[in-house]
């Protein structure tokens, strides 16, 4: 596929996910270039990546000659170029429930848990496998206890985050629910979250940025 | 002092110190109401807080019946209500450098050099000081490698992180310097960061954001 909007991406990454989503939702073709975290040392400490983007993490996309980086900050780039249909609501207030909601999941919760934390608690502590399955356990619950307690006591929440438009918070809360489910945390204390997952999961523009459906999912 | 806007802060708080710098800049009194992180288990844990902020983390702004958390969700709302001086760029691109500079620090370094990280350190891999001070030091050296690399390259960097207006880049690296100062990591490999922080320093409003100045700061 031939696009201005090239997505350097990883099928499994959250990050990558959330700005599929966002560029499902908005409608817009673009063709992927996969970066592999984990083979041959790692695709995104790569001198051509770390050009792109100097962090070493995906995503990176690149709008013709634009390059971007940090997924939360190409999620707002996509809504302010192509403003339909919106992610963010219009009102202030709304804007900085959705945003918190984001930050939740984008500030403090993934990048605790993000493949390069990990590796660092395995090389600095010793960590083994069931010793990162606790702290990752621990920081989603972390963040998704206040989470499905700001979702569950307020009436901004309708069939997704905010409202019945599926939008930035629900972006990021998607790919996290998957990773949670990933590290086999149980999610019965977190019913409005597997509630707007779900509801999330019934669109093609979340079902076609499951990590499974990515061209460099292994088969 | 009585104002309609009330920030929920403690005075050494990186979080905390991004708002009472776009509070300044905008020239928005406020009423601070200390939470103290540590005395007596953690104010950020106590109920009547708990209930304004559920993930148990400084800051939170009240603006009259309105309750905000997450800090550059804050600053955005702060800026989208009250547009003198603009704490973005007006096109969509330089917006995306921007807030792509801000979760550098926002999402990838200070989240996972939080307090309650380094407490989690401690209970789970039995973190002595001298191992908090070197998974610090790590997670800054990170982030201000790419930082540096992203401002020191870019035409758009200018006395600020972008341009010659300080914003939201800017109200998210000065506190993370001041923290690495605290961690007593060497920037000398960071001019193009030592440089912009010093010309912030400069400004009134990033002075009476310091932790020192604020009211809850220790004699």
């Amino acid at each position: 596929m031939s696009s201005d909007l090239v997505l350097y991406s990883y099928w499994r990454s959250s990050a990558a996910f959330r700005v599929r989503i966002a560029l499902n939702l908005k409608g817009l073709r673009y063709e992927t270039r996969a970066v592999h975290l984990v083979r041959d040392g790692g695709g995104q400490h790569a001198p051509d990546y770390v050009a792109l983007n100097p962090q070493e993490l995906v995503p990176t996309l690149v709008d013709s000659d634009k390059v971007m980086t940090q997924s939360m900050a190409i999620v707002e780039y996509l809504d302010e170029t192509h403003s339909h249909p919106p992610l963010l609501p219009t009102d202030a207030a709304g804007r900085a429930r959705v945003r918190a909601l984001a930050q939740i999941v984008g500030c403090d919760i993934h990048p605790i848990g993000n493949l390069r934390v990990l590796q660092r608690i395995g090389a600095q502590f010793s960590a083994d496998d069931e010793q990162k399955g606790i702290w990752m356990r621990h920081w989603i619950a972390m963040g998704f206890q206040a989470m499905e307690t700001m979702l569950a006591n307020s009436r901004d929440t309708g069939r997704y985050c905010h409202g019945d438009t599926p939008g930035l918070a629900d972006l990021c809360l998607v790919p996290q629910v998957y990773n949670a489910r990933r590290w086999k945390m149980s999610l019965d204390e977190y019913p409005t979250i597997v509630r707007i997952d779900a509801a999330c999961a019934e669109l093609d523009a979340f079902h076609a940025a499951m990590p499974e459906q990515q061209p460099d999912a292994p088969k």
